[in-house]
């Protein structure tokens, strides 16, 4: 069996490099200034899992695309991953020094040039989109998800103030809201995005797929980076209680217990997974990649 | 002649409401949540001559395309010039509190606000390019023009650092790049993006008009720009130095010298205006506007 646990690694190596040789082309190609295409590289091509790409990628070769077809597409979600990790780390939001083991963008670079190096990142993904196969459809997608990834962010960090309907709703359904704009939004964009790059219609049952699949992924993705923050916070602290809720933000857990909150993992996997059983065999890799997602909770 | 200089504030007026009805209808059906959507209005409708837009139609409607075809490209180029000077107005830039006599966006929502403000004003300039007659071109159009112009910041506000070619570069090199960046991208795309939108050729002579047409108005506005920043420093300053210059940027008359500085902006004057030759009866705005922009040296 140990080429069955090997091959999925294999694969999510190989789409990385190849990600990032379409992205260090493109950057090549596009000849920014010396500083800010140092800061945008720093930015855009460090370490990371490249899992939108990998869920664009999946999906394309699931329904019969070439990598070709959807590889800018792909390097487009990465750069708008990359241009909201930088712009969230700065110390008018997050305030982070360090990201994954480095430096932030403006720690390493200042905040003058991280806020730049964001703004030409969700630029700079604009344009690579249209060299996709799809252009017009994908730069649609691209620019609803990243609007909707804003929106959930000012609603994370800014709560509803000044948004009378919105501090009234119910908790649950205000996690769910940002967490479908945060998180989901560029992770449907990814999938759909690579559906897209196959080829599929806008009104095809493969497009609905990758939506529900997308979606059921997208929110379980972000309870089981909830479940993970309680159970280190529950190991680090030595109390059941998570930083993120300790910071005054809603979690899953949180809302409606950490038992209720792993059934629901459960019940989204499933739910994944069966959107893809018309599909065919080729949707292999985007099980493994439900699975690998799901599985952060043990 | 009362009648030939109050026409063309009348055309202004009337292009400026329909510019802002435009922008404002998008918005609506947008349903942001409300305290970005105030923070985005606040940032994106306030005063302003909405001078970008009215090349977009002014250029569409000299090649005979309608204002339907061109308000939402000419409403996405006003978005991203909005989303540039909230960014450029926050603390890590340019730190100021006033704007045309209101208060900067971070003063009035605060820091955080007014980033994730600003990369929404972005987004939604691809979501509304999307509506207009070329949304392909037009996104194009705005994607290259939306990098050039952060590369131009990039290159005044943090120069040459890291870029040794840069930093020996001739003096009046370097400004006119910067001046393409920052101010000559987006002028450039405001009158192509009009100019597509009526349907030309990307190998047109017609879009090869409105190109020389804003790269010579472009350069003009801003040599005519730092013409008035030296002006006002010697009436109220008392000597014949600019802000600008006394702050360590590279002015147009301070690397030429008012008179040569003057010169050009006739000499580019007369260029926007021979672009505009084979162009027939309907560029009378355009000759207009390139006026209006000269004559500020006065």
């Amino acid at each position: 069996m140990t080429s069955m646990q090997t091959e999925p690694d294999t694969d999510a190596d190989q789409i990385r490099q190849a990600v990032d040789a379409c992205l260090e082309s493109f950057l090549d190609r596009r000849q920014l200034p010396s500083n800010l295409d140092e800061a945008v590289r720093y930015a855009l091509l460090g370490p990371g899992k490249r899992a939108r790409p990998r869920l664009a990628l999946a999906w394309c070769r699931a329904l019969g695309g070439s990598d070709d077809d959807s590889l800018p597409g792909g390097g487009a979600v990465e750069m708008i991953h990359a241009f909201s990790l930088v712009h969230d780390d700065l110390p008018a939001l997050d305030n982070d020094d360090l990201r994954r083991g480095r430096a932030t963008t403006h720690i390493r670079f200042g905040e003058a040039m991280a806020l730049l190096a964001g703004d030409a990142l969700m630029s700079l993904a604009f344009e690579i989109a249209r060299e996709c196969s799809e252009p017009d459809r994908v730069v649609r997608e691209l620019a609803t998800a990243c609007t909707e990834m804003i929106a959930g962010q000012v609603l994370d960090t800014l709560g509803g103030e000044g948004d009378r309907p919105w501090a009234q709703a119910d908790p649950l359904d205000r996690l769910r809201r940002v967490h479908r704009g945060k998180t989901g939004a560029l992770i449907r964009a990814s999938c759909r995005i690579g559906a897209i790059c196959a080829g599929v219609a806008d009104d095809s049952a493969e497009l609905r797929a990758a939506t529900d699949f997308a979606d059921a992924i997208g929110l379980m993705f972000q309870i089981v980076d909830d479940l993970l923050d309680e159970e280190q916070s529950a190991e680090h602290v030595g109390k059941a209680t998570g930083k993120d809720r300790e910071a005054g933000k809603l979690t899953y857990p949180g809302v409606v217990g950490i038992e209720p909150a792993r059934d629901e993992v459960r019940r989204l996997k499933e739910q994944a997974l069966r959107s893809l059983e018309s599909l065919g065999p080729k949707t292999e890799p985007l099980r493994e990649i439900c699975h690998t997602l799901s599985v952060r909770t043990r």
